[in-house]
C-alpha cells in the first residue's frame, strides 16, 4: 500500500542514523550519505560539495538528517566573542546551518509532497551543565522548521525530531545526563518514519 | 521598600526600550544605551566596545536588552548558503550574539543576584511569511536562556520577554502581522520588570 520512497540520510553511519535505516530500510530506497563512508560522502559544512552530492543524486522523495556537531563548554569557560571566534560558532555552523543548508538545498531536489527532517535534541528544554550551546542551536533549529514549514513550496513538508539522550550513547554521555529517562534509538527512529511516512508539517516531535 | 537597582537598558531609544525605561526609571536608576544616543554608545557587534563600555560603568545589578535585528526575506529568496554570507547571518550576528554577548558581558559586570533580561519575539512560536531569520534566532535566544541560568554564578539571574507585535509598531509592520493580537509596549514592559525585579531565572516571559 505504501509507496517506495528514495530518501537520503544524511549521517546514517551514526547509533541514530543507524536505527533509521533500520526502521525505513526495509520500507523505502536509502541512499546513505556520511562524513566519511557511505553511499554518498557529504561534510554539512562544505555547501558547495553538498549541492553537487544534491545534483548527482537526482529527484528524492525524502531527506533526513541526523547529523551534526556542537561544542560542549560550561558557560564560565565562554567569554564575549565576535561570531567567527565564539565558542558557539562550531554548532552555529555545523548543527544549525549545517541543517538549514541541508533543508534549503532538498527543497530544491524534492518531489512535490516531499519531506524533509531534521534533529536537535532535549536539550532545547531541558538544559544541562555545559550544553548552553547544544540548546542555542537546537532551539533555532526547531523555532526554523516552524517557520520553514509554512512557507515550502509544492507540498513540501519539513519537521524535527527531538530525541532524548539514546541508551546506546550513556556510555559516553552518563555523566552529563543524570537521570534523564535515556531512550533507545529503534524509539527515537519511529519519529522519523511519522515524519516522512505521515502528513504533518511544522513538528517537534519529542521522543523524551 | 524596593531597593533602588542600577539598570543599563540597551535599545533604551526604540518604541519597547521607551516603554521599559517608562515602566522601570522612576524606581530605578537607568543608564540607556543605544547605537547612536542615550547615555553610553553601544552596537552589540562590537564586542571589544561593548567590553570597554561595561568597563566604564562598572558595577551594575541589572541588565536589559531591547534591541536587535534580523533579516526579514521570503524563504524562496534564501538559497544555501555558508554562514558568513547566508541571509541567516545578520540575525545570527546581531540580535542572537549580540544579545549573547551582552549577557555574557554582564555576567562579569552584575553584582551577586543581579538579573539579564534580553528580548525575543511571538515568532519563536507563531511564524509569519518571510520570518524564518526572526523564528531561528528567537528560538535560539530562548534556549540559550534557559541553558545559561542553571549555569549563572552568584545567583545571577536571566531571562527572556517575548512580546507580540506592539500596537505601537502596527503602522509598519500590520501588513506581516495580519490577525495577530498585537500588544500595548507598556504591557510588554511590565514583563521586563517581572524579569528584574522578581526572583524568577530561566524563564520566557510570554506577552502575546
Amino acid at each position: 500500500m505504501d509507496a517506495k520512497l528514495k530518501i537520503l540520510l544524511v549521517g546514517g553511519q551514526g547509533t541514530l542514523g543507524k536505527a533509521i535505516a533500520g526502521e525505513l530500510g526495509s520500507r523505502h530506497d536509502l541512499l546513505i550519505a556520511s562524513r566519511n563512508k557511505g553511499h554518498v560522502k557529504m561534510d554539512m559544512t562544505d555547501v558547495d560539495a553538498m549541492r553537487q552530492a544534491f545534483a548527482q543524486i537526482g529527484k528524492l522523495d525524502a531527506v533526513i538528517c541526523a547529523a551534526g556537531g556542537v561544542t560542549f563548554a560550561p558557560l564560565d569557560k565562554i567569554d564575549a566573542a565576535p561570531l567567527a571566534t565564539s565558542t558557539y560558532a562550531f554548532g552555529l555552523t555545523n548543527k544549525l546551518m549545517g541543517q538549514v543548508n541541508l533543508a534549503l538545498l532538498a527543497r530544491d531536489h524534492l518531489n512535490d509532497n516531499g519531506s524533509i527532517t531534521l534533529t536537535t535534541g532535549v536539550l532545547t528544554d531541558q538544559p544541562i551543565v555545559a550544553g548552553s550551546s547544544a540548546s542555542m542551536v537546537n532551539g533555532a533549529i526547531e523555532a526554523f522548521v516552524r517557520a520553514a514549514a509554512i512557507e515550502l513550496p509544492r507540498g513540501l513538508r519539513i519537521n524535527v525530531v527531538s530525541p532524548n539522550v539514546l541508551i546506546e550513547s550513556m556510555d559516553h554521555y552518563a555523566p552529563f545526563f543524570r537521570g534523564f529517562e535515556a531512550v533507545p534509538a529503534a524509539r527515537a527512529a519511529l519519529a522519523y518514519s511519522r515524519s516522512v511516512e505521515g502528513r504533518q508539517t511544522g513538528q517537534v516531535y519529542k521522543v523524551h
